[in-house]
């Protein structure tokens, strides 16, 4: 991919994020990786997102080393090194503060699978990872927390998980894109606050079967999957 | 009704979904039929909603084959053509994830009618479907699906409960068009939504007594009816 | 007040309810009334918002008989004549099935002073009906309806409750204008939803005590009051 | 600073509360102070914030003497007045009656902090002030209002608060600037959103630890700060 390519589409997947009313403010942040070229492109920490243009995306290497661009990354470019490198087939990352995903991430609860909505993209609960041990929040605390996501996802594919919560903080997700990924943002939160209704209706409200499950993640994802068009519409 | 038509009308319907904040991206689908020809209009799978056009619009006979259209058609189609000809009196059939009302799928809770609000649309509860057991999930599961919606309307006129929950997944509406279904599922996210805010209020709050739905209902609905206009608008 | 002018208010009032998000398709409807000359205009029954024009407004005297107008008006016409003769001086009654001011009339519970923003418009509580009995509603349904409003209110003054919840049904406000008492229904609106919310936030939250209640209602209202402009900005 | 800038900046910060629906109607204020002129600028009593222009923005001493203007200023100026006296680093304070962050002051209940988003601005909980006592009320009531909120934040740096919960009533913010007392608004009610939210989740759910606290708000603000651009973008 062209660098000027990912850029504007890490770009348009912050953009994506203010008009699904994800962010308030500077709160939140895409980013979106070249692998050939080793290279991610991320917004800039704290610029208004109606001000961001292509040209605002800084380059980095995996290292979190500038490559270009005049300003300063995102202060949780760390974060999202740490995953690009423990996930190798994922192309973008995204965090957000959404409201309720942000909810039930300080409370400390994971979002089980309570319906098909869920079931379509999350192969099971949306994890939630411990929290993070005084050490690592006053070390490296963005790589830290990097690393308390790559913990939780152990033994797990990235592919059936394209997102968790970080305890007391917030919700990360990822995809093959950048685009992919903000998509994932917006759907988790939609997951986030359907749990949260069906709790106050049914506190003891279970995940679902697992054949349910089966049909439904794998009616959209894998080999035998026939949801969507074989390809692009005329 | 001319085949045109009916592509534009359920276009349209679908639509309407997007207005009223009913469906996420690709969630949801409307359909309508003509009972003459004998043929069913839906919306193809997993096109975002803001391409569509009436000739993307999938043309299939009552048992599912494609009649007309270069696309897929909706993978919950099987659902829609059971309903159609359990229901002989109707003439669209939409779903959707919409929020409030998947949360009480989820909680598998119906909605009892708790106000007039609910007693102008539905003479009653709007029933939640029994979970399917696993075999119909690994069979035919978009059909087995209608099929339980069936089985939960037993006895019951589809006139009278223009829509249900499906356990575990969201609801489905009808009505004598497709516009009309698509009326009643924004109709039933605002009702589920109320009865959600009145369970946390008072989770004792039970059914208006008979007499209180008699009234709503029937003054819009049948002989006595007097809500409305004699004939449109001049 | 020339009756050209009561039927552009009263088309004001009633689109004033579309635009905060307290009507949903014909639900709701708002009426003004000129005293000198003894009629009511109202919104006509099932039209949809977007298609009123000042002339749909039916005028009709305070026994419901239409004077002028070729649509049938709202079929709560009779709730908000029983309102017009009880409450001298008032001149504009709001009905609608606004979200979380319904939500309180179906669980049956009033809205009592919790704070400050409620104390501004209301003297205290919003009200609540008694379920009216079987025979009310099998008869002269729409004007026992406003029986119950005001049996309800009585011994209080009009002005220092502009609004009270129908048990079972939803909010009907009033003001000095049609204007005013959308006014109100937008205000009831927001105060279910804060008390809904205090509620939940502290089951056992009481009413503010009597002496914040006075400051906040008397410094708006009465010979006291010192908020706003003495008269129109320039 | 100068007078017009004020007033554009104060109209600026009131109109900021409207587009992120935090006022309804006439609901809520804000003003800006001139530390070298010893001028207040504040939005007028009861005018419609569409309507406001910068020359509606009423100019008062610190002793509430309007000094320019031919309208009313807001009936809260006194609480202002008090609170730009007893925090000499405050530029701009903003009122709302937002609706979670009025709940929470209806409750009687402050926010912790349960999660980074808070700690990025408010180093721990938002606080509640007390009841205000029966004399406080009927005496000089506004202005007792801010020396409540001045008690409650006794010991505690105004930068690291940037607001409080006035009890029964609503927030009140703060900022080196009327924009950044709104922006402060803004957060505050979103703060008390996800607060609610996660109370529903987990009743029990308590403060960040303080590593975490110290870490966010830190890395936003005082000397080691690394959040943000080192200067304005270009």
């Amino acid at each position: 991919m062209k660098l000027q390519e990912l850029r504007e589409e890490v770009l348009e997947a912050n953009l994506e994020l203010v008009r699904r009313k994800l962010v308030l403010y500077t709160f939140g942040n895409a980013s979106g990786i070249s692998r050939e070229e080793g290279l991610v492109a991320i917004k800039p920490s704290g610029v208004p997102f109606e001000e961001l243009r292509p040209e605002h995306m800084v380059l980095t290497d995996l290292d979190g080393r500038v490559v270009e661009g005049d300003l300063l990354p995102s202060s949780d470019l760390d974060t999202h090194l740490v995953l690009y490198k423990a996930f190798p087939a994922i192309g973008g990352v995204v965090h957000t503060h959404s409201t309720y995903a942000t909810a039930f991430a300080q409370a400390g609860r994971e979002i089980p699978c309570l319906g098909t909505t869920q079931a379509d993209y999350w192969y099971g609960a949306v994890p939630v990872t411990e929290p993070l041990p005084a050490d690592e929040i006053r070390g490296d605390y963005e790589r830290n927390t990097g690393h308390a996501i790559e913990r939780r996802l152990e033994g797990v594919s990235a592919d059936e998980r394209p997102g968790v919560l970080v305890n007391g903080h917030g919700p990360f997700t990822w995809g093959k894109s950048a685009a992919r990924a903000a998509f994932h943002a917006v759907i988790l939160e939609e997951l986030a606050t359907m749990a949260h209704l069906t709790f106050a209706l049914n506190p003891e409200a279970g995940p679902l079967p697992q054949p349910h499950l089966d049909k439904h993640f794998l009616r959209k994802h894998g080999a035998g999957a026939y949801y969507g068009q074989k390809s692009d519409i005329p």
